[in-house]
């Protein structure tokens, strides 16, 4: 499609529709807009079909908010990650259908169909703490037209409560893993499924756990060779590959 | 198939042709083989579908060496990855067929029809030091039935080259991202491509290179968050994930 | 001129003017005076004709203040980099004509004529949460007599962004990039421009960000060879060095 | 008994058999000998009962063969580890009854009775490439007389191989568990038998797992209490270890 | 036991009782139950005949008291660790009889008759600052059984007061050593005493004590082959595998 | 001294003044006392002359304070460091005649003649924020009896105001030398003065100071071989060792 | 100029001299040539005027050689930095007249005439054993065109010889200052020089010197604000920005 | 006496013996020579009366041999540290007189009769692999004058053979204690003298000893306030201080 524009911009040119000058000024013309600390970018959303989402921890809850009210603005669905009470205050003042989770520190819009693929993410998590993170990647899942498929507090140390979610965790197209402490999830569950396993570190745990480092660390080197990993937390990412996985799925 | 396969001995032992004896010792026999210092596992290939791997770097030439021929008995296709000249060398002794990539520090074994599927692969390294890396995925990605598209010497210090890029890079259904030094390849990538894209941070580089761990870590804070991320060097895992990606495609 | 007065020392001390006690006494004694906690140094101002600099996170409000206002009493600018709302209400009780920029946490006095050069200095930054460290910097520059260019978020992600800035890019003298997270934004640039680029990673980021340390390694390990960096948030002295390669250019 | 010797003595003194002075020697003579570059410690012995031991990875071939004929002299059992075959080549001309074993990377001389404790001590490990370190527990363990059963290769992702020696592993009083990479097996061993794992991290993997600290960190995360960790590679202090639990058990 | 119900499940099998499918899905049931956010496992308590024991610090007041009168109403002992007073609050709501111990972080609640076991459990610190970690393993090491012994304020650089212990510390079955700064202490007591030493290095000094981290590496490369260690501040842990130690003595 | 006990002792036991069963319980007896939560060893004191010292910041302000209190009982001087507000009010309470520093965080207590030295400690820092530090050193340093000198404000940046200071350096026979962020005083000081260079590196410094790592790591790499560190912020060790030194020197 | 070529570009298209599928193709048409393993960017020498540069510790003697030869058969002159000589060797053989500088590990190749710039380039270094890394900046910035003034073994343990350079400092337009061990000669440097200095950590110590970590870390922490610092080693990349500070200043 | 020459010039000036301008050049001439690699620096020697010292493991052996010679012509005694058997080679052929003591790895020329001081130092290791440094420190401290006592293989783990030691540690005017692995010695030898401790960390050890760096963070950690710290296997740098403080003592 890209090339398509182009082509179509020569065509003009060619035609005499516009000048040598306009269109070398169209050229470096791209769709992102200019809110003064922010460029928004409708690329992605354009490109991916995928709702807007905006990263809030390192944004005051102004800021947020108005990228949020921007966004929201052109119809499409949002999120806002990493999210707390004051970031949802803000932005619930100038977009009143915004929506909070408060255990993911999630901010949803929904105010468009939000095309839904076949696949089934399975969000898997080791123990109660690191539900956080892992309803950020179910929430993040869902919002992006899956199936989410929640099962917790299914740690290693306990085995047998593992094995006993085999036949649920067969039912998916990609698994996502959160762990901290030892971050040994993975590598089990990969052993146990035949799709990717994206392992999210969680910075659950003490000592020298590192804040979810130990755990990161284990899971790069997992036994399991069907596992990739995300960062410190990161649920969303791992739910945004998720997505595009199943997508690719679908397409074919 | 695992849940059938109790149902039949359940019913072995329902009409009497077993005893609850026989049942229970069954029940925990598994399909692998002890090979002295080695248990064989036959069951991933059988549940994957997917060639036989075996790790040959801590490994010494005649460990290697029989481990590979053992698998080869079985009539399936082997892969050996980190293998140096001395590993290839036991492994030809016992299995004249292997073949020996050297670039790639891989062996292989094709004499069984690998399913193919229609996912194409495309495997991307910034620069001339990172092509073992990224050879070892490119063979795995093959060997395990896709489609490979080698895109090298595309760094981002010369972002013109790898925008040249763009239009094969679009073709991809996962992308596997190689990169040393500051590992920054994938997260332009990922802004370039609507699929999953796998980071391979590779050991290149100096000083604070530190054998791969910058590009690691860079990788993990990759501002596009279609990116996930496996061990330094660890080409063969991420062409094992980009294999399950595209075989579920197919499946659908 | 250090020589100069050193010759005319001795020419005193040759004709009698002084003594040879009074002679080794003057040859120690440097223009620094003392304020009991701090050694005010008049010396860098006289040499490099730049405004006095307080670095005030490491001070209390009053010892900020005091520092500030007895180098104001000399006449020239004066910079206090890292200054909260405390440090600026010490600062503006003791001097009423110092100026608060919040959002980069520096406190100016506008009161000698600084001389302009003519260079041209551009602040990069790849996310809005980077703007305090870019700002922080881009008043340093505008207050050491330089033409600032600001512009804000194009990260690597959307490398579209960023091409777009290429025209501007090029007129720049220097090229100060700052960026958090994985810190790609200079190896991009860097093949973008040929002039010199001043890495500054910022303490954006999460995780594995590791308060910057991950874009600081990343930034050291630049494949494009015109870059130089420095510590974490430390836009004060990117601007610092920019603004002596632009002056030695005038000089020339 | 150490009070009864000090009862004794002073007994002596009392008694005139030996002088103040004399009782202010003894009391400081202590049993160890000097060998000019090591003191021999015979206390450890004699309080333990258990063979002597040389840490031979940082001595000459040389040095270690001196000490080890020093304490084979005095008709005890000798274990020295980390020996290479230099080590055990200089070993062997002194004390020819000595016996080397090359994957444990151990020197044992088999003289005396040794005491057998009635503990079965299981060493398990997770690849083919942890076995050096297993054995050296294993041998040193046996050495230390107790029973010793040896699990190999039953890594986490492949959790039916490791569920299958359940029966086995549940015969135990101690489980040794050795491990590399992600060091997730002392996790689920811990959470499948009811009594102490002493987790030995192994120097196995590459990349981020960084000779064994992942390993290390993964297991000291464990979250199965009965978890204990000793340092990279260190078989034999597990074993030392695990041998007091089972002498303990016994003596009661 | 498992196995026999396991023969037990197959009689009703082959005698008509329960159907295949039935036997089947039985298999799968294990003995946990479903909180909603945890799963509470039986299983452990049932094999180990332990109390129930609950980490607090990643838990908010309410899942910690939820979790807390769920355990309690099964009749069996609780122990919550790394509580702080708005833990225990919100569990003394629920479970009035519990009792909160502010020096060690610990609710403990006693309702059923523990077993004793014969053992002598020796807590020994190196200094007042290490108290609450050594608290929480002599609180803990009472509750499952044993007999404690707590000796604090025996740092390594006052050697006489350590060795002034000496005989106390002869009558221990294991000693718990907690140290923080250098972490020297168990490898001092590992040569004064003939039984298991457990290292729990605590996060107390300042500067590289690297809240200890430095504890931790230095008890790891203790020269005491008799020492094992823990996580940092892992008071709970250390008592829980020395009682193990003390009932496998018990049992022979 | 302590030998001459043993022999009067034994001298005792001889004579039949007391029996061996007093004379071994003698022997263990020694001069510590029991507080509950701390022994005060008071050995230390009388075998150095020196003040007893309290490390404040892991302990309450009650411990502190009873502490204190207990020392100060016996007549000597007493120095409380790292000691916040809270904890001076508390010890105020018990002991109304102790001193706050508020600069240095210490609490001194008077009360004793403390027998001076004839050397010269010189306190020498890089720059404002290193202050507390160097008090805690120059009020140690006094307190012990020494002879202070203080120079500050003098990096490294501004070589004239060191060299300035060169004359009073050399009346020293100990520098204690302290800096943050890079850490190079010690380095150009060692080179300036024939006595040894105690280098004490500050938490002073933001990003890649590592809260006073990089300072230390800088000292331990001195150049300047009479130089050797202590542990960030640890002005008191630095004091108390160059006071030894002192005091060598004056009893020859 | 990119902008006059696509306005030619777009020219030709109007006047029908090409069509739009070919202008199309053009534009992403791009000045580098593929040799198998390396696309040679002949875009970096066309916009920057400099000679080429090969990384040779990456490659293979021959790869070396092979793009050694390809780039010298452009006209151009070559530099070929961290070459040994076995990668001398390969290219002496294609190019004859390639020349080697041992200490410097660097292969250069003139044939073209580079022009000069006006600008002075002070390489200094603190010990002997930084001369390697002295020496490629030094190589480099003559090879660039520059005039480079060498002032070697200057540590600031003897502060009295940087003192005595100072004269000749001032004469240059940028100072690399090379180090290893502490890295304290940039912060000294800073404060003589009213120029830029480009910080060159080596990996010249021992023991936490770290192969470097330790002085680029301080390089970092300079208290001189004058500083930027590159990778450890990284002589080439100091003098290419050096390079780029004097040719902008003979630009103006 | 720096002064006394500065009046002298001075007075020369005054009476005409010499110009201005040769009063400045005079000023900035310092007595050190230029060997071309290295600028030898005859300074040192004269402020401190000890020995040269050459580092020469940064050197090559030709570099090496060159600069001993030089230094050796000046008729002083000459000292080079972690010198090899090719370091030995070359200096020999050059100045026959040298020793070489392989242990230590320390060339040595005695050729001036260097004054001694009457201070003893101990120099303490804790086990054989230790030796090598703590002989590095012993020949140090003998060559610069000291009366050395050696005290070896008493480590922690056997308490006695260290308290054996006691009478004659408290002969010594400064300990230099060298350790490995916990690096525990110095903080129990601190708590045992009344002088001042010098800890040298050794890179003896494995695993998480990590060469060293636990026993330098171990002992930076100690809890003994005698102690001070050098960088890792640096005998010399502890003989150097420890001869300084004995020199200091001797002079009073």
């Amino acid at each position: 499609m890209h090339r398509e524009s182009l082509l179509q911009l020569f065509e003009q040119l060619r035609t005499g529709a516009i000048s040598t000058e306009q269109a070398a000024d169209t050229l470096t013309h791209l769709p992102f807009e200019d809110t003064g600390f922010a460029k928004i970018d409708h690329h992605r959303t354009l490109r991916s079909g995928l709702p807007e989402v905006i990263y809030a921890a390192g944004k005051t809850p102004e800021q947020t908010a108005a990228i949020f009210q921007r966004i929201a603005a052109s119809g499409v669905n949002v999120l806002a990650t990493k999210a707390d009470a004051a970031h949802f205050a803000a932005v619930q003042t100038l977009v009143p259908g915004a929506e909070y989770h408060a255990l993911a520190q999630c901010i949803t819009l929904r105010q468009a169909q939000q095309p839904r693929h076949e696949g089934t993410i399975a969000v898997v998590c080791a123990g109660t703490s690191d539900l956080p993170v892992a309803e950020e990647a179910a929430i993040t899942a869902d919002l992006f037209g899956g199936n989410v498929l929640r099962i917790t507090d299914v740690g290693v140390a306990g085995i047998h409560r593992l094995l006993a979610q085999r036949p649920l965790l067969q039912t998916a197209d990609v698994v996502i893993a959160c762990a901290g402490m030892e971050g040994a999830l993975p590598s089990v569950l990969g052993g146990m499924v035949g799709v990717p396993v994206i392992a999210v570190p969680t910075s659950v745990g003490y000592g020298v756990a590192f804040h979810g480092i130990t755990a990161l660390l284990s899971m790069l080197n997992s036994c399991s060779p069907n596992t990739t990993v995300v960062n410190i937390d990161n649920g969303f990412g791992a739910a945004y590959t998720a997505t595009l996985i199943c997508r690719g799925q679908q397409k074919k």
